[in-house]
Order: C-alpha cells, then sequence, then structure tokens
C-alpha cells in the first residue's frame, strides 16, 4: 500500500502535515470570512462526542446549562478594566441592524462574564441561592489575524461555565474541581492526551481573573498547547456587576466567582497529539467510527459475512461501520480510513474466509492480525480498550523524552527548542520571563512540586520550589 | 391553596399571561440588547430535550450534522434576488473587526442557505456524493421589531437542515419526509400539540423557495403558531451558486436541493399550546422533571419514604426530583411546581403515611387521589402516559371547536376572530389573500383534502376542491 505523498511528513513541515490532514481527513475547511471555519460532518461527530462527554462531567460537578445573547452592549464589557483591555483588540463589532445605524454598538462575545454576571446581580439575592452554577454551549467570537483550523479561528465553539459562592475557598475548590474532575479527567480518560497542570503567570492569565488554571498538553513536534482553562475571578466582577447576597446574618455581602472553558481548539489538540504521518489516529473513546469493517471483494459469502460481524459488533455497543464500496479501490479505501483514524479495521474477503478468518489491523501501530471470525468480536473489544491505553502510552512517553530539567533561563531557552524545559519560577522574575517571550518561548504553568494543583498565588511568591514549566505555543 | 393572582387569567389577557408565566417559571428573561434573549436553565432543559428528540429524528432521517460560520460576507445573500430582499430589513451587520473597519461588511446569518450552498458547490461532483444531507444546530438573527420571548426574538437558537439531490422528485419526498417523521412526529407525539400540515401560498412562503410545507398548531387563545418549515428550493440556488454534478451517463446537470428549520419557537408554542391559569403544563415526554416528590413535613419517617419513593422512581428511569425545602411554606412550593407545569406531584406528609399512602396529584387536570405507597411506582408510569395523552386530546378537542367551515372570505375573517377558518382557496385569487391580511388574517396553509400534504403548486392552480386554512397568527 502506497503511503508516501498521502501527507507532508510530519518531521519535514508539522504545520504544512496538520494544514492537509485537517483537509484531507475532512474535518474542517476555511470558511469564506477570513479566520472563520466549516466543520465538516466527520469533525463535527469528534466535536458531538466531546460535547457529550465534557456535558456529562460539567452536570456530575453540579452546573446547568442555560443561554445568554450572542450580542452584548459595548458599555458591558467597558465596566471591567483589564477584561475590556485584554478583549478589545479582537472584537467584532455589530453598527447596523434591521437596517439602520444602532444607537449603541453591540459586540459579538468573545466571552460572556459580562452579560452573565449582569443577570447573576439580578437573580441572586440570598445565600440560599448559592452556589449559582452555570454552563453555557455557544459560539463566541474573537478577530483572529493568524488564524489557523481549530487552534486559533475568529469563531469557534466552546462552553463556558459561569459559577457564584458565598465564600473564596469554595470558588477556588470549584475552579480546581472543574479543572480535574471536568478537564483533566476528560482528556487524559477520553482523548487519552497526557496534561501538565498548574496555574497561569500574571501575565499569561486571563483579563479580569485572579488566578487562572490550565492543562497543558505536547502535540508531536514538541510544542505546548492549552487544552482548557479555569478561573477563579475573585470578587473583581462582584464588585464591578454589584452580585452580593444576603448571608445566614443578614449582612449583604459580595459573591466569589470562577468561569472556565474548552473550545473546538480539542479538535486541534486530538489532531497534534496522536496524528501520523498516514493521518489522524483517535483513540476509540472519542472516534465516531471504531471499527471499519472494510469488504475486500464481494465474492464466496464475504459480502454476507462482513454484514454479520457489523450487526454483531454494533449489538455490543461498537460503533461500527461497514465498507462495501468495492467499486473503489480496495487501497484508496485503506488510505482513507487510515487518513479519518478509524481505531481498527477488519478486512473481510474471499481469500481469508476459507479459513474461517479475517484480518484486523490496528491503527496506532499498524499491525495486521489474522483472526478468527468467531473470536473477531471480543478480540475488537480488547483491542479498543489496548488502543486507549497504548496512544495515551504513547504520548506520555513523548512528552517525557521531550522534557529537561533546567539549571536557569539560558537553558530552559534551549530545551524549549524541542519540547518543554522546567526551571525554578524565581528565574522568571527581574524581566526573566519577557525575556523568554522575546525568544518565543512562554510559561506554560507553574507547579508546585508538592501539590502541583492547589498552590496559590500569595504562597507562590514565597514557594522557592515552584517550578514554571516553559515552551513554545502553538 | 389560593391561586388568584399568581398569574393574570388566560382569558382576561392571554399575551400577558403568556409574559408573566415565561417569567415565573423561569424560563427566559429579556436580554440588553433589545429583541435578545437569556433561556434560563429550566427553560434550556426543555430545549435541550427538544434538541435530543429532533436530533435523533433528523440522524435517522439520514443527514449529519456539520457547523458553518456565524459571519457571511454580504456579497453572499446578493446572489439569489428574492432571498436577499426576504431577510435584508432583519440583518445585523458587523462592520468593525480586530479595531479595524472592514474592507467588506458581513452579516449576522439570519439563515445559511448561501454559505452551505457555496460549500456544496465545491463537496458535490459526482452523482456519488448525492444525496448531500446536513443539518447544523446555531443561533442566527433577525433583526425583530416587535419582539415576544421564544416567538420572536432577534436572536434565537434552531437547527437548519440543507441537502441536496439528483432529482426533483426526490428532493420533494425529502422535504415532505422530513415535514412528516421528523417535524410532525414531534410535534404531536413528544409535544403532544396538534398540527395541520399543508404548504403555504406564494405571500407566505420562504425567500428563495418554490414550496414551503408547514406544521400549524392552535394556540390556547385561537390563535395559530408556525412550528416549523420545510422547503423546497428547486434549481434556484443550486443555478445561482453552480451546484453541479456528473450523472452516471456522464452530464453536468444541477441539484435539486431542500431546507428545513425549527427553532426555540417551539418552547412558545408550548407554552401557549397547554399552559393554563396556574402555569405551564408540560407533557411527560419533553418535562426534564416529570415528577416532583414534595415532602410536606419531615416527620414520622416522611423524609425517608419520600427518600426511598425517589430512588425507586429514578431505577425505573422516571425524572423525578425531591422537594425537602420544609422551610419553605408547602402552598407556595406547591404554587410554583404548578407554575413549572411538572406532570405529576407526589406530596408525602406524616398524616398521609400512617395509611400507608401518598396523594398522587395530576397538572393537567388538578385531580388529587391518595394512592397506596407500595402501588406508587406503577401508578406514576401510568399516569405519566394518561397525562401525556390528555393533553393532546384536549388541545385537539381546542382546536376542533375553534375552526369553522367557511362560504366565503367574509366568513372566513369572522371564522378568524376565534380560531381557524376553513375556505376554499379559490377565494383568496383577485386580491383576495391581500384583504384578508388587511385585516390581520393570514393563510395559514393549504390542504388538498385527499392528500393534504401531497399536494403540489402546479396541481394547485387546477385543483378546484383546494382548500386554505386562515387565521391570526402570532
Amino acid at each position: 500500500m502506497e503511503k508516501t505523498g498521502v501527507l507532508t511528513n510530519q518531521a519535514r513541515d508539522f504545520p504544512r502535515w496538520y494544514q492537509e490532514v485537517v483537509a484531507k481527513a475532512e474535518l474542517a475547511d476555511n470558511g469564506p470570512v477570513r479566520g472563520t471555519m466549516v466543520i465538516r460532518p466527520y469533525g463535527y461527530a469528534i466535536w458531538e462526542r466531546m460535547q457529550a462527554e465534557l456535558d456529562k462531567r460539567i452536570k456530575a460537578a453540579g452546573a446547568v446549562n442555560a443561554y445568554f445573547p450572542l450580542f452584548i452592549p459595548e458599555s458591558f464589557l467597558a465596566r471591567e478594566g483589564e477584561h475590556v483591555e485584554g478583549f478589545s483588540p479582537e472584537l467584532a463589532v455589530v453598527t447596523h441592524g434591521g437596517g439602520k445605524r444602532l444607537e449603541e454598538p453591540v459586540v459579538v462575545r468573545p466571552t460572556s462574564e459580562t452579560i452573565i454576571h449582569s443577570f447573576f446581580a439580578k437573580w441572586i439575592q440570598s445565600h440560599r441561592d448559592l452556589p449559582m452554577l452555570i454552563n453555557q454551549w455557544c459560539n463566541v467570537v474573537r478577530w483572529e489575524l493568524r488564524p489557523r483550523l481549530f487552534l486559533r479561528t475568529s469563531e469557534f465553539l466552546w462552553q463556558e461555565g459561569h459559577t457564584a459562592h458565598s465564600s473564596e475557598s469554595e470558588a477556588r475548590d470549584y475552579a480546581l474541581r472543574i479543572l480535574h474532575e471536568v478537564y483533566e479527567d476528560f482528556i487524559v480518560n477520553v482523548l487519552a492526551i497526557p496534561v501538565l497542570t498548574g496555574r497561569k503567570t500574571e501575565r499569561e492569565r486571563f483579563p479580569g481573573a485572579i488566578t487562572t488554571w490550565t492543562c497543558e498538553a505536547m502535540t508531536r513536534d514538541g510544542k505546548a498547547l492549552q487544552m482548557c482553562t479555569s478561573h477563579e475571578l475573585g470578587q473583581k466582577f462582584a464588585r464591578v456587576f454589584d452580585i452580593t447576597y444576603l448571608d445566614n446574618t443578614g449582612d449583604l455581602k459580595y459573591v466569589w466567582q470562577t468561569s472556565w472553558g474548552a473550545s473546538t481548539r480539542l479538535m486541534g489538540a486530538l489532531v497534534m497529539a496522536h496524528g501520523d504521518d498516514a493521518g489522524l489516529r483517535l483513540p476509540p473513546a472519542i472516534a465516531p467510527v471504531q471499527v471499519v469493517v472494510v469488504l475486500v471483494r464481494d465474492k464466496d459469502g464475504a459480502g454476507e459475512a462482513a454484514g454479520a460481524l457489523v450487526a454483531q459488533l454494533r449489538d455490543r455497543g461498537v460503533r461500527v461501520e461497514l465498507d462495501a464500496r468495492t467499486d473503489t479501490s480496495f487501497g484508496r479505501r485503506v488510505i482513507d480510513w487510515e487518513l479519518k483514524g478509524v481505531p481498527l479495521r477488519i478486512e473481510v474477503g474471499p481469500r481469508d474466509l476459507r479459513a474461517q478468518s479475517v484480518m484486523l489491523c490496528r491503527r496506532d501501530t499498524g499491525t495486521k492480525t489474522p483472526v478468527a471470525l468467531a473470536v473477531t468480536p471480543t478480540r475488537v473489544e480488547q483491542d479498543l480498550a489496548a488502543v486507549q491505553a497504548a496512544l495515551l502510552e504513547e504520548a506520555t512517553q513523548l512528552r517525557v523524552g521531550h522534557t529537561v530539567e533546567a539549571e536557569g533561563l539560558e537553558e530552559a531557552e534551549l530545551g524549549a527548542r524541542e519540547g518543554f524545559a522546567v526551571v525554578a519560577a524565581s528565574a522568571l522574575r527581574d524581566g526573566g520571563e519577557a525575556r523568554l517571550n522575546e525568544a518565543g518561548v512562554s510559561v506554560r504553568c507553574l507547579q508546585s512540586p508538592a501539590r502541583a494543583a492547589l498552590s496559590d498565588e500569595r504562597e507562590a511568591c514565597e514557594d522557592r520550589s515552584l517550578l514554571a514549566v516553559v515552551g513554545r505555543a502553538y
């Protein structure tokens, strides 16, 4: 089977490989307005599974879904200083509606803190209304000058959670619960992508947050990719939007808040974390098609056998598809299914059937094994679990092999050319972080070796053991 | 229990009742930008169930989901004459992005025919690519001068299906399949709302369509509400966007197309078709909470009994919630659950428990029946089915009782004051339809008595038996 030429090799030009695989696996296309994207059915089927898996975890964390308007009055964004400063350069502004010039221009939401908080102020009266835990699935717009499909697009799809709590510690615990129980659990156990968790530096954090927590993954070319963020907002927005409640002693108090989001950027991460020179490699837990049964030739009962196998697998809850397009060359079809990253391929042809067997091919390793027809369904279930575990293990090994411990900033910058470098956070002081940024390297997250995720901004200043993970980022 | 005063009576002021029940049942709020809406968690939970039920049917009809950009170049809309003329007055226009004036202004999608068809032109090459059956769930914007929550909002949520076929008859059959198997089946069997199906007159049809099919419901104040539409687009867009394919003889041909949509307007329909003076009445098939177990007082084991009952019902797959807020008055809680339209309420209190029974209350009829604790789960399942059937029956009786057969336009106009009037379609000619419109009455759909849904524009001119259903519309 001829593979060369289907895609540019990753090693030769990773960004170009990425662009090609996104197009050839039919995940997405560029839209006519610069920076916008069309998510094609195969890509959207993956996104739908991501949504379902995240939504299940978000609901388990007690949040409920709602929907807030796309259009936000310009004045709302201006209320919180850091927030508006952070988003102003990226805003899309509607000046005309219904054939008339609008009295006040409206912005297309870049994120919904301001509009949601204006309703929290109305809905929250007493401690009985807390915690208020709201999530929304929607599109947002941030005008993008250097767009790249899924990773940076002017419009993207995401979920954004917004919560209000009666105490600072409850808000912090919730931000961390979302980070670990929703995001990290989903990314590691469904997407099979290992992540480092920690918090962002002041330069990297969300405009308006007091702490931003993140999950950072490594792509197969050794770069960093931010997968999601979970923010503690403190009382900044509560004071600006006057979100208060009467506590159980009758005192009026400001709430403590969080916000958190994950977007279609995860689609790009999935491609970059697992894909190889033949195309995507999807973990079975997220693959819309887990198994494709490819009919080699419709002869000597092969068609019937393939159909029966598909039915058996479907009965066991496997997401399986039959490829009976025997008028297209077998090689071409195999290349297409490899491009699409289907975890297992079962080739059913007259020759193997004579020995009552089929050929089972693993996408992750490329191994082909003849398997007796009778045990195929059982074997498929075992292999799906094996592929899921193997992809996580491979990505973990890649990260371990591309992470160095650096003595100072110079070594860190050098290490970041190949992957991550871990350096004492104290090295970032006195303009150290800015110098790294000038060299194209950024701090991905700060970790305290003991309890990585639980370290706190104020502790941080005194924590001499605090570590910074730095890298070049997408 | 005091009900008077919770809501304005429907009979006194139906629009005001509607506004109040939407607010007090916590379905939705007005957004800060005129015409926009916030769908609150309880409302959104209903919408999520609507989405799941529709999505299941859409996928069963062979369509797949995808996502196309929110922003459409102004020039795309202008390509099809009727289409741009229909939507121009309602467009929201983005003139600035990323801090700069845009070279070409972009419109926020009012519907996605133009942008999706521009991709169909690229993706469709051969007859093997047909039929192409795409659906998307998204938000759209149509600037609204007289907004009303759910029914007419400047931004709303919907699904829009877009398909391309190799023949006119296949496109027509598909538009009708969606009308009946997706929309009518969902509206009647899940929402318990009876509908009339038929096609729109030329004045009422979608800009750019050759035929628009509709499902029309009656609200409890006797008005008409369009629930969804399914359009045959003929080859109009195919010619404008140059969507061609090579047929199996090698000839280049234009495709035949359909589009179809249903929106958050269905939320308004649900309220208006079933609600009564005490609030919503939700059919069990769509209710986020099918049964609420209300703990009257937490005494003599009532709390434990209520908790055990909830667990039993949940095990049977019933969507059940426990209301143990005994610090709020029982009457207040009952009023709230009635406002929210929960189909069944089970009151668990120490007094009834002494006789090993609970009180089962049906929201639709208001009947309260003591039921032995041991048979309650079985009885609940029976009653949920009974409520579902009773709501459909009641709405059907309402429509039958408010539909008159009219001899001519004058009688039709008179009949439309109280509900629907059915009149010979021939009466609409020579300015008849325009005169009806001036009187605030519109043609909801045209039906051919024999095969209502299958009548066709060209037959129609000659079909002397064709009937018009007319009414006042929301």
